[in-house]
Order: C-alpha cells, then structure tokens, then sequence
C-alpha cells in the first residue's frame, strides 16, 4: 500500500485535511504554531522508587528525533509518527529539522521543526513546546535529545526506543512501540483526565477496510479518555535522572556564554575537560564545596552524574553508581599519580575545575555530554559544577530527564530495576574467569 | 563575672565532699544508677551542610572510651575525666569494664560501667543512658565505640580525640580538650537552656589554692549557662554518619540473633563476608533490591557505607564516597572477574548475600565494623543490608552516629569539610608522581 | 621386583588376553619397581617461540591424574589408561594412591603408586621414576599435579586434557587423546629413536575382535618407531613455565623444612602470605634484590610467576603477563595504601617478604601453589623467592614445567599461542559495554 | 674572574690557538669534522645485574643537551662544558643548533652542530659522531635526547644530570658531575687504555694562578690515563634500556617515513595511538605475534617499554615493570570494556596496532616518545612494534639506550637499584593510609 492510497482511506485525515488546506499537510511549520506545552507531574509511589508520570490532559506536542546516519531507523520514525498521527489525532509531530526537510514530503501529515541555531546552541522554543520526546536509537541518541533541553529547567518526559542492541539508559524495544506509547499517553488518565473537559473532536467516520484487530490502533479521542476507567497501576515508570548544571567562567569570573542562552549548561552525562590534541598534561586545580582539595596533574578530568557513571567514567575507572543516588563523580583521567582514586560527592556540593597558571601550550577542550564548546578553557577559567535538586523543598519532584522506564514482567513493583538487566546484559558485569576448581 | 566569684556561688562541691564518705568515691556503680538519658536535637543550619546540635538540657551521664593497649592514653584519660568531674559537677563518668576496674582508684570520684556481656553482645542499659560519647584514640577507637551502640537505633553523640595521628573520621587533638567538651557542653544552651528552670546548686566555698587563669576550668553549673547569651554560631557542628542495618538470615529464613539483643545489628563501616582461612573462593550470590544482581566468586564481599568507604573497601579498590552521599558501597575482594567493578548504590536499597549450594569447604566469616560473629555463615544463609534513614518522614534528622566535627579554622561555614583534609592528609590522596616535563 | 624381571615375565601383552584371570596384574606395585626415568632435552626451533621435544628413547613410565571429587572423570581415567596399556606395550601406568586404590581392580593391568606421604610433603621417588605426567581435569588438577613435583628441579613434560570447560593453561580436549599422546610418544624419534638399538618386543597375536580402523589403536612396539620416518615438525610443542623456588626461613636464617625435602619448593603459581582468619591487617617487610622497598600493610602479598598471572594475581589486580615473559609479579593483596601498584620484576631478582615486628596477632598463612604450610609465619621469619632459571649459562633448556602445548589449526608454526585464545575465552578479556554510538 | 679573564690564562688554549686560528674559538663547526665516534663495549659483571662500559679509547665527542624554556639551565650547561673543554683538552663539544646559536658567543672554545632537520626528523650525522650524550634537566630532557637518536640502532651511552627534581631514570645530581664525568671518561681504561698507544698531547704549561686544590679539575691527557692503575669497580654501570622499534605502514603495506630516514624508528618509552580531539572512540585492531587479539574500542593504546612503565601506561593503569624485563607493555587507555586489564607481553613478539574500517570522523594520533608524527593514521593503517633486541645471539650487549646509573653509596654492588628508589622517591609508590589500628 502506498502513502497515497493510505491517504486516501484514512478518513479522520480526510476531516483534517477539509479544515486544513490541501497543502498544509506535507509541509513543515514553526513550533510558534504548536500550543503551548503540557507538563506533568511526578509523583512518589509508596512501595516503589521509581516515580510515576501524571498528565494534566494529553500530550499533544510530540518531538522525535532519531539515530544518525542509519538508514533502517528512516522507516522506523516514518512507521511510528504515522501510528502516531492516525491513532491520536490530536497530536502534532515535532522533528528536527535535519529529519523534517528529508522526511516531510513522505508524511501525510504537517511536521513542525525549528531552524536550525548556531552550532552548538539549543532551540530555545522547543522547551516550551515539547510535551514528550520520543527517541528511536540508543544511548547516544537520548543523550543527543537530552542535549536540546541543555539550556531548559524542565525537560520533558522522554520515551526511548532501542534500534538494535538494547541501550544502559533503559530504553524499550521498538516493537512495543504502540503499548508504550498508549500506556504513556494514558498514564495518569484516572485521576486526572475523566475531570477534564475536552472539546469534542471531529466524528471519525467508520473506516471498515482499514480495521484492525489490535486495540492499539483504534483512533483515540479525548473523549474516549474521559470515559475511561484506568488503574492506578498503568502509570508509566519515571525515573528523574539528576543532571549537572555547568557554567563556565573567564579568569575575572564573568560567566561566558556558550550558545544564545544564557545561564548554566544542563548535562545528563558529563563535563569533560581534557587536553585534547595538545600534548601537554593539564594542570587542573580541583575545588570541592568551596575548598581547594587537589591539584590534577592529568589528560583532563571528568565530573559525572550517575547516569554519566557508565559512560565516560567507568572507561577511566569510575565505579558503577545508581541512577538514584544523589551525587556527583570526580573521575580522573589518566591522571600522573597513583592514588588519585575517583570520588563520589553529594550532588549539592559544588565543584569547581580551574585551569592553573602552570599550563603550557594550547587551552583545554570542554565537553558537555559529548558536544565540544566552541571555544576551549584558557589559563585562568573555571568550570563550576553543581548537581541538579530534583525535589523541591516543598517535596515537589521536578527537573532531571524524566525517562520512562520499561517494566519487567514478572517482577513486583519494587523489584523493578533496568539498571539491574543493564549491569549484566550490557557491561558484562562481572563475567568470571578461570575454572570454579581454584585454591587460594 | 571572675571564676572567684563563680566559684562562691557553687556551694554544691563543697556539699558533695561533705555528702560522700570516703568509700563513696573511688568506687564503681551500675548503669542502672544513672539519670535517664538526655537526647539532643539536630537541626540543618540554612547556609551549611552540617547539622548543628542542641541539648535540650545539658548532657549529664558522659561515656569516655579510650584505645586499648596504649599505656600513654590512659594518663590522658584520667586527666579528661578529671577535667570534667570538677568542671562540670553535675557530670557522671562512665567508663568501659576494663577501664572502671583498672582505674577508678585513681579517680576522686564514682564511675559508672556495666557489666561485661557476652562474647561480641553489646550492653543493653548503655544507650538508655548515655548522653555524649568521647574517645581517645584513632578512627579504630570511634569504630569500637559506635559498636557499643550496635544495637541501638540512637547513638548519642561522639566527640573524638586523637591520641597521635589524626585520623579520617574527624577527630578533634587532644590538647583542645577543653575548649572542645566546652563547645559541646553549651551547643544549643543559646535556644534551650535559657528556658530551662535548674535547680540552684549548693554554694562553692572558696578554693584559691586551686586557682586557675584557664576560665574552661571554672567549674559551670547550670545556673551561669541559664544567664549565658551564646551566638548561634556556638552550636557545634554534626555529621550524621548513616550506618547500616545488617540482618543474619538461616537457610529457613529465621533471624539469627547474634547477641542477648533482638533485632538488626548497626554497622559503621561496613559488613564483611569473607573466606577467612578457608582454601576456597566463596560463591555468593548478591541481590540488589531484591533482584538477582550477579554470583560473586571471590575471596568476600564487602557491604560499606560512605564512611566505610575510606576503610577496607578503599583497600578493595572501591570509590571514596563522602559520607553525606547517601548509599552503599559494594566491593568484591579479590574477584574472580575482570569486570566486576565496585558499586554505589541508594542508601534505601536492600542488599542481600547468599551463600549459594555451590560453595565447598568451611563456612565464610562474617564480620561487622571488624568484629567477627562467632559463627560463620553456612550454605544457604544470608546476609541482609539496608541503609540507616537518618531523615524521618516528618524531615526530622535522627539515627546514624552523631559525630562532632571539629570546624578548620579561617574557613568559612559552608566550606568546612574535615573530610577534603582527611582526603590530602591520610590517604595521601592525588601524590604526582614524574617530573612536570612531560608529554602525551 | 626388579625391571628386569618384569620385562621377562612380560610377553604380558600375549599373557595377558591369554589368561586375564592372573592375581598378577589388578594389582598396585610400588614405585621402585620401575625403570628409571627417560628424560628429554627441549630445543628451541628456529622460527618458533615453543620448544621442541625429544625423547632419547621412548617414555615408560607415564604418571595419570584426575581432577577428584569429579565421577565422569573416573571412566575416563580408565578409557585413556587401558587405551596408553594396550597400545603402547611398554608402558608402566602410575597413579595417584587415591586412584591407584579406587581404580586397580577395575584395570586390566597392573598400576604402580606410592606411599602416601605425610601432609603436604611430595612423594620424593616420583621425580625420579616419571617420564610424562597426563592430566585430567582443569587448571587446578595441573596445578596439583605440578605439586607432586615441587621439591624437584626437573619436571617430566605434562599432557593435559581438559574435562568440560577449557582451562588457561593450554589442555587438549580429552576426544584428542589418541593422536595427542601418539604426538607426544613420538616427539622426536626421527631424530633419536632410529639410532637407539631396542630390544624386539615380541610379536603381538593377532586379535580380531579388537580390530579398530584407527591406526592410533595399534598396539605400537620400539620395532615399529626404528623404521619410522617422522619429520621434525611432528615434534611436540613445548612451552616450559617457569617456576619460584620459594625458601621459608626462621627469624634466625635457618631455612625451615616444610616436608621430609630439604631444600627450596618450587611453585608453577604463586606463594601467598595472607592474614587467613586473623582480623588483622598484616605488616610485611618486602626486599627486592637485596634492598628493601616499601612495608607493605595488606592482607597478604602475593608473588607470581607469569603463568600464576591470570591466577589469584589477577584477582587482586596484577597485569596478565605472558608465560615467556622471564619475571615474576609482586602483587599486593588489598593494600592499605592508594599507590601500591603491583610491580613486574627480573625472574632473577631475589624478593624477600618479612614478616616484621609490628604485627600483631596471629601468624600469617603461606600458601603455595594454593597447598598450606602446616605451620605459618611469625614474625620476624621470612619467605624468600627467586625465579627459576630455565636456560643454563650453556644455553640449555631445562627446569620449569615443560607443557605440552595444543597447536592450533590453520595457523603459522610462529603464530601459534593457545594464550591468545585463553585471554579471550577464558578471561573474557575486553568485553565491550555501551553502544557503538559515544562521543567523549 | 669572567670568562674574558680566564680564557687569557689558559696555556692550553692558547697553545690550541696557535694551532687553530683566532676566529676558530667562539664558532660552530659542523659534525663533519668531527673524529669519527668512538663505541664503547658493555660486559656483564659476574655478580651484578648492570653491565660495565668499556672505551676501546677515551671518548673525544661529546653531545650535550639541556632542558628547554629554564634560563638556570644555560648557566650550568656553561660551567658543565667549560669544565671538559679545559679538563680533557681532547674533547669536542657538541650542542643542539639552539643550543649552539644561543651559547656560543659565550663559550672559550669551539662547538659543534647540525643543521636543523625537518620538522620530528633526526639528524642523520649525529649518531655517526657522538660518543658520549650528556643531559642537563629531568627525564624529558633524556626523552628527548634519546629522540635524536631515533633512528639509529646504536646510541652512544647516557649521562643524565638532573637539575631540579631527581627524575626516575636515574639521573645524577649536577653537582656530581666532576666526578661522574671523570668516572664515565676513564671507565674501562684499566683493562683498555693501558695497552693502547696514544699519541703525546701538547705539554701544559704549568698555570699557577688557576691552580685548583681539586684533582678532578686538573687537565687529563691520554698519557695520564696511560699510567693510571684503575680496579675494575671504576667502570662505570650501565642498564642497556631496550627500545620498540617502531613502523607505521600503509593500507597497503607500504612503509610511511616519517621523516628522511628510512626504516622503524625507535622509542624509548612508548608509542602512543590516541583520538586526540576527535569526539570519537577509536576501535583499533590489536594483533600479537600475528594472531589477532582483540578489538580495542578505547581513546587510544599504548605500547610500552619497561622503561616507559612509569610514564603513561602507568598513568593508564598498567603495571610498573622493571627496565631489565625484557617485555612489551600493551595498555588501553579509557577502553570501553570493564575486562580489558593491561598486559605484558614478551619483548620479542611483534604487535601491530591496525585502525579498523568502522572508525569514524577524523584519524588517529600517533606519538613516539612523546613526539607527535606529523600526518596521523588513517583506516586500514599499521603501527607495528617489536621489542629491540639487546644482546646479540653470540652474547654480545649492544642497541639500547645504555643509561649510566649512579651507584648508591654504602650498598652491595648488586643491591645497586636506583629504581627501587625512584619509586619511593618519585611515585610515593605505596603510601599507606589510615591509622595502624584497624580490623579486617
């Protein structure tokens, strides 16, 4: 079956398309014409750890990105925005704008995307938006979306679907994609949206040809929500995962600004400072909470969250740390000492790197979550860390990148840790070596 | 006020020379003869990350500790408790077994102990009527000492002298004594002690052959701290040291009580599976929130908190974790891996230890902060672990050990961190090694 | 019974499917029964990092073990010895006491054994009478058997076969036991067995029954090698690991005999000082070369030859050293220090461990190659190491434990190296974690 | 008294400016009119573990290097080569063309030099003239003088002053370097100098005015070291440092120079594959001996000297390995893998480094000793090293960097170790923490 064929027997397009012109869809729109977004609240379950993600009222404005440079995941994002756009017809799709001039022609329906910013730089409309981000690829492509909210306070809920091998961030398969998405858009629906009034939609007319036997594809229309009898217990999973907050700062203490934003860089990895090409050691003045604790003599320094504590960390001798652990990582590279172990420091405690006055050569690169500052880190500057509060001091959950966590059959609630499957199944946790038969 | 005439007001030790015969002193009483126990409060300071301590009276019943085998210590020992004997008259010394009947004939006045229980029990009146903790001697002692509480859900408060070198866990020098129970002694008086209505003590005669220009040493009753404006800023500073609630589980899932105690056993550092003299690895399986994590084949595994984390888990290669990042640590010894690498996980998670059928040989040894339970573990027994809470729901702070820490001078609040020193200090932290000339 | 008659009485091959039913064999001779040992010389090939193995006449007496505790094992125990008897004519079958008792009535043949000797001492004619030793088991059934061999300065060469999994030390896997051991009998014999003048064995009936098409089932008398022409690349290969000889000393210098031997033992492994079951951390003086280099406070310490590199070494952090690197590793054993790297030194660097005066406690326990010295160390005793040299100031190969090495198929006589394949099956060396898609 | 002055009252010199011509002094000569060098011998001394260096006749040309960028430095250079131009009237002096065209308006007599190669290239003369290599500065400052000789698979014996900090390879203090130089100058003249006829220097005048009470500074002609009675314990020590010798080729299998010379280049420490400042790990290829090993996704690897141990690879995690094991160290540097552990392979087995097709984004770096190459590797090239060879088959010592080491005073000369210093000196090589009094 062709686009043009599906089209056509697609009737709720046909109710769109009468009030939109003909060449509104196939075409790409400003997010300025998106309404504005839709945040949910999280809430703590009493027997889990996990959270769990409570919509006002549906997800509308829905933002996809997808992996690079693989072909296969092209039809992956094509398959699942149509799903997407005839099941809920109420939602907008949200590309980036690489994805919305290759793909916007092949879509039966309007993309909306932003220009593309400076290098380097976030688009700054999308925080205000974006309801949900949906991500088809593995860890790095979360990280790549988690970076277009690196200047945002509140990133949206972030929905992860693995292409190929299975991700550490938690990601689900993509032949779930229609479960998951209908469990997310409801999740919360029981207490919040049957109180809601919602304007009707427009009547679908009966498609008989195009029934499908899966409940998942029936088209869903707020009103069919409020009617809705739903568990507490179909909830999706979040888990807040901290970010660092990263500012950096000239030799007078002036901060510089990175991008068109202003303020601090948020990462959900790390901060990376590291010579780069240069063949000099850096000479990096460590401060914690204020007071001077270390001089490293290194290739660079790395300042993790726990999430970034399986990524860059482990490869230079982090520990492994729980997502929910509340800290920061101080990790070393290749540092000119025997005993600068790694360290783990509460999040709320402030950590500044500063490039002393001994360095030789050429400055220091910085990374944020994989993306090099334009400008390197010259004699004198200093990046200022600081972890992330994911609870308010009223008690109130916010910030972080809420991931949506798959559950795991079979397990009860509180036994449901990813984290867990992704130690083994991923890091090759703990494989044993020799035979079972040694003394010691 | 000079301490003369403090000292004419004081007619109370007078009256308890008068009071007491000869044989009244110098003698030894139960624990049972003391007044209940004072409990303070512990409140978090706006701009610091410390708590400060208030007594909601002044602390009576005083519990001094001291390292075993140094004959140096014990000089000391009788100087302390006699500094606060006649500083502090309404004060009640109490000593361990060993110390009350090595020295109490050299004390002018009563100590208090108990009697010694069973092999590796802990002495169940002692936290019902303790007040303050001080020990003489290094990290090892305040180890010793927070095992006598091993049992109890509230430790008092710990203040700590070092006896030689200063050790990681904060401790004040020994030549600050007064000065030190002093700050500790008052913390709080500022709020609490001010509305408290004290009973007027007998009057002092006048001593002056006795005379000192130290006014630490003008003995204080309740009625100068009653007048006394104290700054806020005299509270001293606590670090609420989260410890570990270790349960040992028979194959059948019973409790095994491993003392005349009932219940979880409190660990400061750290829980210890290990193969003791045992030929073989042990093959332990390690669950984590419930959930089957990996089998550890190694020589033992090490359950730590963060303060633990700067003792035998540093030694397995584990991170160092400040001991306000609430978790646990989990670090095999000596492995049969390549990959099992250390692990920090949330305080509220439990772990639990296995020893799985497959295991050969003797029993493995289990030991709590470095005491070894009588018996091993056998096949099928498990050890359990949960991080201590020291936040109640209610957001008041409560449980782990109150330590006292002593504040660096010349810094200001917020960046006061005895734990950066001990870093740089003790564990030799980040030594460079090479000459500064070199290349990558 | 001397060899000599043994030999007469032996058309026993005939004698024995004529008459099965003689109480002369099923039966256990001692060990001085035997011919003495043929001992072969190992030359290094031109293009080859392995030695070659020549007999100068073909092996005799051939010593079998097994991994114990292990059933299969037994069945085929008895398949490869019945298959070696029936064979190889000539060949005189020793087996450990446990086996040689367990096993005797089962084998159509007579079995030699020994006496078993006190605890840990090593039967001393063994050495004496062993031509080749074949393992069947693990690493640890090779490390046992090296064992029995560890007061001797020359080991026969060892065949092993792996039973199950594999092990690091280069076994064949048992279904190549025909061709493996036909390998290994040969070895050499174009060179030297053409030379030699053997005695005609008698001729062997024919027996159809019995008739195999494997020409590796003939029965193979010294006859049959004379006329045969073999190329020198059917030469075993041998890989000859080096060894320690480990020497215990008193405080005051005497060397302490361990077992009825005098002199040093030799380990294929490692020797282990380790705290056992005292609570203590130990305080070990170590000497390199004559001069002290650090005081180690550790659990124990650990000194490896390269092949105990992927041992207990391994586990406690060592560096994989390949078995022709000549040196030995000094690897500490959960050190009380961040900068106790372990160290690799010369094979002839003597290395002293000492147990010095500040120790409390307990002894310490030695272990070697993971057998227990029935007494361990006190202070002021020493354990002395030195690398065994396995080339003589002449250039001849000798000494070590001369390992019969598994060529691999398909590959360059110099690229051959089964540890290449043991770091990546046995260690599973280098598994990845994470996606392919990280940025740094 | 200035340099002016003091060149006046030389005889010697104005006996050698009657014979050169007054504009001789004071100007560069280029190494063509040098003597041709002089090679020394190296034996093993029956007892020690270093070698002895053995002139054939006294060493005439003599290349001194200093460290750059420490004015300090240029003063000690001064005094150092004013002090042999004066003492040893048969000397030449050879400096780097900096070095040269900075100094040698300030220098009494003639100096030495190359053109400056192109850029990483060697000179191609100097190791056809250079008898002797004195450095000036820390273990760089040896790095790079070894760098000069590169190319070449003879360099001239080492003498290493440190100026500063006492570096790791060994370094003499510069206010030794009478003695040390004289002691380096007349090694070996007992067995050789003495059979060897010299040709009769000019006589010295007698110069009482610069009569020095120091015999070291007194002029020494070939005819005094003729008559000097010398013990064989003046020969001056020597540890042959092996080299990698180190090719870079082609997809195709073609070597690349890298600079004018043909054929491997040499390194003393290591060769260095690193992503530099691309964002990308690098999945390399490793091959050992021909076989392949393993694929290393990682920021880069490291193949080592032993010499080199304590340098990168160290900071990289690997093992400290003693200069006098022959071996390749093969250390990943932040590999994604928890199993990749490093390892030590022997010297004699080739590896090559192969930059596999799934890399992406820019090349590699490559770096030898620290010397970056100037264009970087590409997908499908080649870095292949092997260990240098350093005795010959018939016994023979040769290749190397033969460095001369200071004995220490007062030990045994085969307790003779300056390594065991520099890691207690220089790596603060196991600094224990915590106090004595802890449990296990």
């Amino acid at each position: 079956m062709n686009h043009l064929v599906q089209r056509r027997i697609l009737p709720w397009r046909t109710a769109r398309r009468t009030f939109s012109s003909s060449h509104h869809h196939r075409t790409i729109h400003p997010l300025t014409s998106l309404p504005p977004r839709v945040s949910p609240s999280y809430n703590l379950r009493p027997t889990a750890t996990l959270l769990s993600l409570n919509w006002p009222s549906p997800p509308r404005n829905i933002l996809i990105t997808k992996k690079k440079r693989t072909p296969g995941i092209t039809a992956s994002l094509i398959e699942y925005a149509t799903h997407l756009s005839s099941t809920y017809p109420s939602i907008n799709i949200i590309l980036e704008p690489s994805s919305a001039s290759e793909l916007h022609a092949d879509l039966p329906f309007p993309v909306y995307t932003w220009d593309e910013p400076p290098w380097n730089a976030t688009p700054e409309l999308l925080s205000e938006k974006t309801d949900l981000v949906c991500t088809l690829g593995g860890d790095g492509t979360i990280l790549r979306a988690s970076s277009l909210f690196s200047h945002a306070a509140t990133v949206p809920p972030v929905l992860s679907f693995a292409m190929g091998t299975i991700g550490f961030l938690g990601e689900w398969k993509f032949n779930e994609y229609k479960r998951a998405f209908r469990e997310v858009y409801m999740s919360g629906a029981g207490d919040a949206y049957a109180n809601l009034s919602f304007p009707t939609p427009p009547a679908l007319p009966t498609n008989t040809e195009n029934a499908s036997s899966d409940p998942l594809d029936t088209p869903l229309s707020y009103a069919d929500i409020r009617g809705m009898s739903m568990g507490s217990n179909r909830t999706a999973r979040i888990l807040l995962r901290n970010r660092l907050k990263v500012g950096v700062f000239g030799p007078d203490g002036v901060r510089l600004n990175n991008s068109s934003s202003e303020g601090d860089t948020y990462a959900l990895n790390e901060v990376i400072v590291h010579r780069g090409s240069s063949p000099h050691l850096k000479i990096i003045d460590v401060f914690v909470g204020g007071r001077f604790l270390t001089e490293a003599v290194a290739d660079g320094m790395i300042i993790s969250s726990p999430t970034g504590s399986t990524a860059y960390s482990l490869s230079s001798g982090g520990s492994i740390v729980h997502p929910l652990v509340s800290s920061l990582l101080l990790t070393p590279i290749c540092p000119r000492s025997l005993s600068f172990r790694p360290l783990v420091l509460p999040a709320e405690t402030p950590i500044t790197l500063r490039l002393g006055e001994k360095n030789r050569g050429r400055e220091v690169e910085v990374s944020i979550d994989g993306k090099r500052l334009s400008d390197g880190m010259g004699v004198g500057m200093e990046v200022r860390v600081l972890g992330e509060e994911v609870r308010s001091p009223t008690g109130e959950w916010r910030g972080g990148v809420p991931s949506i966590v798959r559950g795991v059959e079979g397990l009860e609630e509180r036994e449901e840790d990813h984290w867990v499957g992704g130690l083994n199944a991923l890091l090759k946790f703990n494989y044993p070596f020799g035979d079972q038969d040694g003394h010691r």
